[in-house]
């Protein structure tokens, strides 16, 4: 077992960031219903992610999104921030509502298209240095429906060009984050469809960009935390988009469907750490999920706390055992050393670790109760 | 090879409906463009249909969805219809999108729900009794994102419970066709997720209800024309829902992306036909499909052009020679038989059989150089 | 929280079958590597059973499978089971081995090999009476790997025709299972390809035909445990074959894997026996995994040290609580009555549920204890 | 339409290699079944692949497996090959049959296994040379079963360095190709599970190492033909392993599940060779399937056929028109150019090809004539 400080210490330096588009209206192609929960604006956006934050102890991040987050005076709504102990991690930019980008954006055909996708960018990245926010973190819709629509090669060469300026424009620990997503909104191929070609781009472009892993954004079976620890090792993994599914990009509550899923991928992360030196705070950490049925600030809580969970149960395996298993090719030893750790109820740790914190121990219940005091839920 | 009356005959007979709500805007959760050649009002998406059918020939049979499609003078709209030579094929209720349909609707937890969803579905059947439509067809979007969230055998009585006295309701000749889907837009579970919960629901309500088959509503690798078949053997094979997908249900052009399983699965109705006694005309053939980036009218015709192609082809299959194969477990020429009649090039035949029944030889040709010149899409 | 009484009772009455063919050699296509524990013969594959019943408690009932298991003198088989204070729970015949069944075997379009197959199943029937095993257990490697090989529906009919005599010859208190799969060995069709046509095989069987679940057998993404609630309601759940898996029918230890998906299997059992009147111990539980590079023995034991884990866990869930959220349709709260149960640590109290039994608190660390100190794994 | 020069000089140009193994035994994890028609050694295995040739006119390439296909003598191995107007195109070794292989071979912890399996990778390569096989065509079982079983980094840096001497073995001209598969026989992770994985490793060894794209190595709903020309577009892009599958890696014949998708891919290829410039030929083709319960060199010569087919109707697409559509992002009308080409019956104009070169213009009925003539299948 590692010492208790270890433990204490990652837990302390762990930070999960909150999107601020989580607290608008979400739905699916067939409805969006409204529980009256949803923020008005910007403000009322950071207010329900400062609520997390207040809840949890560990969400003092923020990812905005633009230009949905947009207001005038930017410099504002810095301070507006961090009056509520809230700092920016990540800026998302927005290239798949606009009417021009129907059939693409930074890897459309039409180069008017593609320097509109560009301007766009590089205002965000000015917007990133603004509120000093250190990613830039990308998801393109680009793709095709039909076989025959588009010629992927020349798509993926102008993707490349439209964000070699933006990758040039980032300064000195600033990162653009690049997701993959195999479907969805296209349906026949997409641009940045699975991680070897966002390692690929993040070849091309440089060393400050690096790959960012969605959790829902795989095939059925695909193994994810393979694909964690090959990006660590390729020196290019960025950071994670947090959600669950149980079929395509269903973005519910992380750890909702599959905790165990979620335990092994933070597994890999802390063997990243013990093994290869690589902090686990190393990388970003940001919820990216749709409260279509369910109140979104409960839902964003909950989802930070098994997020919690399952880093404190990773870090508790027994790694001089597990490395005995491992070194002897024990199967069944190493399968009792994942789930000596798993099993234990890590709840009561938690708890004592957010007390010395100034936390609510159960952070979700604290909310409730606040909540259901005030009338809302 | 079978005798050409035979095939054309079977052309001759083959009819697909359009579906109102194919003209409308249409998108994904993440946008919705517009082309310009959404049609307005229902009054327009007939027109559009019209336009589908002159150009086709075959396709007469619309799907209306309501309330969409409702007007105020039903008996008007009738006329309307009937004047473009058009008719009703089948009513499409919905129970998704009324905010109180957050957590379901015929399987809802709360009798009122289910009350105010039966009160729609009876006054669907009164429509359907005055447009004259053989089939009431039934999505419904009941499920679960999170489990724990309901109970599954409750929800399961309630639905067959509420749809008892829309059964009833129904008249000689009348059809109630249900639907199944495994996912989209509940995450965790739907309460009609599979042909086998659809076949227990309809063998429950009685025999004016059958299944309804969506191409795009199977688990990636399920075998559907298996399915088709056994649904035909039970007696419960009620129609399909054409359109094509590569990952979960796209609602692509029908043909777009595997017309081998497009051609799979009418080669199992012709042999129900051929070998069964089951006309392939005794079932309904519907295209539900959404354009998000194409123009609507051209992905109709095409769709409707790639249906007929594929039971062309499926007439073609030397049935004897098929049959022999079968019989002496000839592995490589039952696949050779499949392959006769799949690269046999049916185009000209079916330029000759539209030619004799008046319709253009080419309708999607037909109808491009027609909206050029009038300058539409 | 139910009174522990409750959950003691529920404990003491679960048992989990073993299948005397996990203890021969396993393997995949490409190898079968020995290990050394494989057992000689039937009477090695019941001591290995013997084994595992003696660490763990609760694993008294064994699976045959027929020709493997045969004797000259099963009454002698049957002293021998009985010594070691076991029973035979199910006998599992083969008809996928021999070369007549290369195209089928109960299916086959050959009524020769469908008489030797129904011949081979009621000497099966003949050893289940002699053996007072409740469970005839049938799975079926019957289908094709083109299209176009066969024809569905009759060999739909041949299967049905050829186990009514199999069915018929089941006394009072014996149980056919009907196992379905959806591809593997065959690849492009299955016989029975999925529950509904398990399910519906049995309808036409009679009320001696149950299906049965091997959590292996289904499609990426599906949602097993609602199968599971849906056939209990509709009076056919059988059983279960018990193993877990990563991508297709993988034949992994049971929980190793996904162990949330196996208590969400375990909830439904529990909701049905609390809400529904199905006691969970009415059907039938029996490991069905290949231990292709781990040691067999422990491999077993910890498969039923995981189930047992998760039906404990399933048991805790406070059920009272659950209705109230279900009632209210409080996502989040339903979510957290899961939690609960999940999260508890339940190793102290089945320690202390063996202790009171006279087994082995921690089943694997005495069997490995035990081996070690004999020199075997 | 291109000139039917081009069309016929590029079906000159192609060339599909046939695997020896595929004359032998093959089955499933459950049985396998013996047709007959089995070859009996090596030299057997090459007249199967020479009757391939003879009947098609385009496979004088094979594809040897090792220590299968070991004889004492291999300088008379090879002239018994040259004999037959057959060459040897690729060496492919095996690591994953030998116990020692049980936990991994180039990936395996410890040093003496890799030592082992680096030995035979580097006999194989003085095969190679000896036989004058320009590739050396890797795929490795190496994986795991369960979480926590080994450490993927540790393994793959294993991996790299066991491979860097056989790469540096290679002579110019000589390229080692490097296979990716997600699972089986390896459950949990596959080391090289992925194009991203081998791309990697690739990139880690040097300019003679390549990837090669195994048809059925891939999840559900995977564009393929989107990583063709991501791989090509890398300089990447080695060969093919031609097959189809439903499932998983079903290793069915080539072409006869999908047609259509078999088609995509070489619409790829010939795009790589008309826009890019990479010969269509450049890269290896080679059969890799698995005539579980049909007869096999007809398997072999109706793969040959439909792959020659697919080929042939991507050389058909009104390349200009095709170019028009994309860049007016016409939809509709590139479905359409895709659409032309398909539909087309290739047959007469492959007769016509087959003819002028002197081979039999259907290939499979001269065989299958020929075998029956003479009492074999």
């Amino acid at each position: 077992m590692p010492l208790e400080s270890e433990v204490a210490d990652a837990l302390a330096r762990f930070r999960i960031a909150i999107p601020s588009w989580g607290f608008s209206p979400m739905g699916t192609r067939f409805a969006t219903f409204l529980l009256g929960d949803e923020a008005k604006d910007v403000y009322g956006r950071i207010d329900c992610a400062a609520a997390v934050h207040q809840a949890t102890g560990i969400t003092p991040g923020l990812a905005l999104h633009l230009p949905w987050d947009r207001v005038e005076d930017m410099g504002a709504l810095r301070r507006y921030i961090q009056d509520r102990g809230l700092y920016v991690e990540a800026i998302n930019p927005n290239t798949f509502q606009d009417p021009i980008y129907r059939l693409g954006s930074v890897a459309h055909r039409d180069p008017a298209v593609r320097a509109r996708a560009a301007e766009h960018l590089l205002w965000c990245v000015e917007v990133q240095h603004e509120l000093a926010a250190p990613y830039l973190s990308l998801w393109f819709a680009d793709g095709t429906n039909y076989p025959g629509q588009a010629d992927f090669r020349r798509r993926h060469t102008h993707l490349v060009e439209c964000l070699a300026p933006v990758h040039a424009a980032l300064r000195a620990g600033e990162t653009m984050l690049v997701e993959y997503k195999p479907f969805e909104p296209a349906f026949y191929h997409t641009d940045v469809a699975d991680w070897g070609t966002a390692l690929r781009i993040c070849q091309q472009l440089g060393d400050r960009s690096k790959v960012i892993v969605d959790l829902g954004h795989h095939f059925q079976g695909q193994n994810v935390e393979f694909t964690v620890a090959l990006l660590q090792q390729a020196q290019r993994l960025g950071g994670f988009h947090l959600n669950n599914r149980k079929y395509a990009d269903d973005d519910l509550m992380t750890g909702s469907i599959d905790p165990y899923g979620l335990f092994l991928i933070f597994r890999e992360l802390v063997k990243g750490q013990r093994r290869y030196g690589a902090p686990v705070e190393s990388v970003s950490y940001c919820l990216d999920q749709s409260a279509n049925i369910e109140a979104k600030i409960p839902a964003m809580i909950l989802s930070v706390v098994q997020t919690q969970e399952a880093f404190a149960k990773a870090l508790l395996v027994d790694e001089a055992e597990l490395e005995r298993a491992e070194a002897e090719g024990d199967v069944i030893a190493a399968q009792q050393a994942l789930r000596e750790a798993f099993l234990t109820d890590v709840r009561p740790m938690l708890a004592e670790f957010r007390r010395s914190r100034g936390v609510p121990e159960d952070p979700l219940a604290h909310y409730r109760l606040q909540a259901s005091a005030a009338g809302r839920r």
